[in-house]
Formats: C-alpha cells, sequence, structure tokens
C-alpha cells in the first residue's frame, strides 16, 4: 500500500447514523422506516452504512430489530453494509445476515469499558481474539472485514483525556491481532484538533496497512475542526450520523456525531471528493425530523450550502 | 516586525458581541444591562471588545445607545475598546468618546455594500480616505487605530463566493489608504477551511506589517474549523461573539458569530495562550439567555470544558 500523504484529495463517508444515531433514541423507530432510511442513504454515494448494532435488545431497545433490518435493506455495489457488534453472541447473529463488515467495539478506558460494555479493555481485547477465531471459522469469513472501534480513544467522562500513549498501546495490542481495520472514536467530543492531528499522524506512520478511521461527536463544537486536522494527518475514513443524531447511551454528556451533510459540504466546498452526492444527501436529511420526531443539530439543511445565493432586497 | 510564523502560540479575541451579537436582536436590551454585559467581559483577558457601533439609530435601533455605553462602561488596563462606524458622521460620534480604536466597514461585494451600507466599494473606500484625513487632523488621533472590516470577504449572499484576486485587490487599496488593521469578515459563513487559510498565508506573506483579524460566522457550522485554519495560517487575531450571538440584518441567511467561548475553549485545550481566563468568560456566558431572552448556540456552556469528569453510574 502507498504511505498516505497529508490533505487527501478523496475521502470516504461512514454512515453510522441508523446505528449511532438511533441507539440514544428514545422512540423506537419503526423498522419499515429505517429500511426506507437506508436505502435512500444507499443511493447518495455513501461509501459504507453502519446499519444497525446486533447487541442486547434490553441495552439498547432502539435497535431490537438488527437482523430484520439487515435483512430488508436493499444492496446497492459498492455501498458496504457494515454493523456494530459487542460480543461473541452479536458476532453469530451478524454473520447470519448478508453483512460486509462487522466493527466490534472496545474503550480506550477502563470505566467507560465497565460502563458501556462490562468489559475492561483487557477483557474486550481477550474476547476479540475469541471472536477473530470464530470469524475466521464461519463460511462467510472471506466476505467479512473486521473493523474494531476504539472508544474514548482521545478522552473519556469518567477518567478525562486520554493519554497518546494509551491509546497507541491499545492500536498495537488490536494490530497484533491481526486487525487492519480501526476507528478512533471520540465517544464525547472531548479531543481536540491538536490531539487529533498528533494521534493520526503517528498511527498513519506506524501503521500505514492499517485502515483508521476518524469518528468525532460534536458536543463541544469541535467536530468539523477535528475532522479537518485528522484529514490534513493523512485520514481519509470518516464516521458521520446524518443530521448530527446520535450519543452514547452509557457515556454521560455525549451528544451528537459530527453532522454527515455538514462534514461532506465542508469537505466538498474546500474541493475534496467525498464521493457523495450532496444535494441527493441533503434531501434525505430534511426527512429526519419526521423520522425521529424532533428536530436536528445539522445546520447545511437549514442554511443552504456554501454558494446559496439570495435575491437582493428591494428598499 | 518579525514574519508571523503559523501555528502561533499566542493569540487574542476581539469581543463582537455587544456589537455585532446586538444588531441583529429583536428586543431591546437596556443600556445598563449592555454596560454590565460589557464591564463582565472586560474581566476575564479579552484583548479587545467592540462595545457598539456608531450607526444610524433607525438602522439599527438596538444600538441607539451607543454614547451611553461607551461613556458608560469601566475602562480597564490591557482591555481595548473599539467601535464599529459606517461614515463619517460615525466618526465624529465616535471620536467624541473615549476608544482606542475605530472600526470602519466597507463589502467587498458590490450588492452586500449596497445593502449594507448603500454604498459601493469602490463609494467605501472613497469615504474611507475622507474618514482617514478626519481621524488624522482630530486631536485624538495619536491614540486612535484605525481597524477596517471588509465584509463578504470570501463571498456574498447576493453574488456567491468572492474570488480570492478580488478580495487581494480591495485589501491592496486598503493598505495603501494608510491602513494597518485588516479584518477579513466572512460575514455570512460561506468560506471553508481551504479558502481561509489561503486568502490568510496570502495576506501574510504580502503585507507582513499589516494586523489581519477573522472574523467568522457559524452559519454552516465551519466557524471553528475556519478558525483552525487562520491559525495554521498565521493569523493571531480573532473576532467572535458570546454565545455565538449575531447576524448582519442586512444579509438574508446571516445567523450568529463563531462563538467566543467555544473559540478560547477549542485553542486553549490546544494548548494556545489566548489570553482569556475561560472560566471567568464561561460565567459571563451564563447570563446571556436573560441577557437576549432567548437560547443561544455556543455548546461549551451547555457540555462543560474539554476535561470534565462525570461520576460512575451506580448499575
Amino acid at each position: 500500500m502507498l504511505k498516505q500523504l497529508p490533505c487527501p484529495e478523496r475521502i470516504e463517508i461512514n454512515e453510522v447514523g441508523p446505528r449511532d444515531g438511533l441507539q440514544i433514541e428514545k422512540r423506537f423507530v419503526p423498522t419499515e422506516d429505517k429500511i426506507r432510511w437506508i436505502d435512500a442513504l444507499s443511493q447518495t454515494g455513501l461509501a459504507r452504512i453502519e446499519a444497525t448494532s446486533f447487541t442486547s435488545p434490553k441495552a439498547i431497545p432502539n435497535l431490537r430489530d438488527a437482523a430484520e433490518v439487515v435483512n430488508g435493506i436493499q444492496r446497492r455495489e459498492g455501498v458496504e453494509i457494515t454493523v456494530l457488534v459487542p460480543n461473541l453472541k452479536g458476532v453469530e447473529r451478524a454473520l447470519a445476515c448478508d453483512v460486509d463488515e462487522i466493527n466490534l467495539v472496545m474503550s480506550a478506558s477502563e470505566s467507560h469499558g465497565l460502563a458501556n460494555l462490562r468489559m475492561t479493555p483487557e477483557q474486550s481485547l481477550a474476547q476479540f481474539a475469541a471472536i477473530l477465531d470464530a470469524v475466521r471459522a464461519h463460511p462467510r469469513a472471506q466476505n467479512v472485514f473486521v473493523n474494531a472501534s476504539l472508544s474514548t480513544t482521545f478522552g473519556c467522562p469518567f477518567e478525562g483525556i486520554v493519554p497518546q500513549a494509551r491509546a497507541l498501546d491499545l492500536i498495537a495490542r488490536l494490530v497484533e491481532l491481526g486487525i487492519t481495520g480501526i476507528t478512533l472514536c471520540d465517544t464525547t467530543g472531548m479531543a481536540n484538533p491538536a490531539q487529533v492531528k498528533a494521534l493520526c499522524e503517528a498511527v498513519i506512520a506506524r501503521w500505514p496497512e492499517v485502515a483508521f478511521t476518524l469518528h468525532v461527536h460534536n458536543t463541544r463544537g469541535m467536530g468539523l475542526a477535528n475532522a479537518l486536522a485528522a484529514w490534513q494527518a493523512g485520514i481519509t475514513r470518516f464516521d458521520a450520523a446524518l443530521g448530527g443524531l446520535g450519543g452514547c447511551p452509557f457515556a454521560p454528556g455525549a451528544t451528537g456525531n459530527v453532522c454527515t451533510e455538514d462534514l461532506v459540504h465542508m469537505f466538498e466546498a474546500m474541493g475534496v471528493d467525498t464521493g457523495v452526492d450532496l444535494d441527493a444527501l441533503l434531501e434525505v436529511a430534511t426527512t429526519l425530523p419526521e423520522l425521529v420526531g424532533h428536530d436536528v443539530p445539522g445546520q447545511v439543511v437549514k442554511a443552504g450550502k456554501w454558494d446559496r445565493r439570495y435575491a437582493m432586497p428591494t428598499h
């Protein structure tokens, strides 16, 4: 693989709204609405859609229809379907469906791991080894990519800022397990652009063979600035949620993911190719308040694109 | 003067909330509340406060008490008081008060100039020459710095994106007039980080003797990303409005300025010295909704600082 150069000309977007966006919603979004939404999203040029999570229906009631959603959506060439999987049981359920990727999850901090997954990072790593064995032994193993999301990579709502050395140590352990896709998650929007740029530069330099994704929340308004900093470090893969939906139910203070259409808008305005048809994406975004029953944080839907022109006022 | 290096270790903040923030507010904020607010702001380490605008009371009713505000505030060592001045008449009114700076304003685009000031850029430049003559002839000339804000530097809501060549041409005309402080204004949040970085790099390289300030609005969510890009280009002066108040009444689609406390928060988290006591600033920011009578967009007031820690949940 070629060494990634800073400021890539092309990036790809992983839409996590149907998973990270819906998991915190109080009102159950009907299965057929989820399917219609994902089908609409898959026509906008997104590289990947995280369609659901194969988690406990008790822990995340809104995603209790995981298999029905994955089995119900229309598959489209060039759009990968990924699903979050928190444990071994979830892997079996996920692999029974036609998914392109499973996205494992662990925390960089002990307390968030215990609060979110009831597992310390060490316990998560041990389970990842068992999960990888199960995936490799599965008949569909050749067709399923395994990604790992590292929650609280930059900061933990219980422990504070996570030192870069700790993040690098855990990423090294993931790489040793044979994982070749890793998502760096700023779960509760604690990261700043200097921190993001430094870690992204370090991981790209050390593991050029790994596909790193940045996952940020806009809790403190720094979502787009952090994405910009990661892109300057050479990151080409970004998680984002349509409308800026989202948040972790087990992380106090968590608010929405960086907003997909605002992220696409910024990069397209800069001349970076996101692969996404922004007009089509904005059209899907306008349907969100009805889908979830409340207003959403996305700003470009309200303001219009950067080149929007108004008529001159008549005095 | 030394050549500015990218990524400065220290920046300074020009609080424009009392001017740009209040000009679009429908409800008149009582003079004594404005004074109390500015007095509180001047104790937080801000370098400069744009206290009001000496404009027509008919055009901007909320700022009809300009002289009373400037004469009523407590002056504090190290905090400069600047005022917006749209025309020659305003200059006389401003210089009758004890201001450290007057901030002239013109538009980079003809249609916004006509809508906002009833002047084309050429007419504005001609008037600036007359204003500068008046200032130089005034007894207080030695103590008053003249800054010029260039509205719609990056984009105009009527004409679309403003080409960099046009912005550079107008900045050259301002420099020729002898103006040594210029604010690059993204009046309706149309700029993107690549555009901001390119223009800021160009102006710093060409006019190292001029003090350039970046003024951005967060209309499309790119406010902090644009500030980051300008800082990377070597910009050290930033306009911002507490709470993210603001907008131009004569620019359709305009929404709030980049939020002061969110901007200070980002740079302080990155280790950049803003000179501001963030805790004191956040305390003033919490009083804003009562001052203006509605919620404001600032996010750090709601989320807490980057290192905020929560107690672990008890299961």
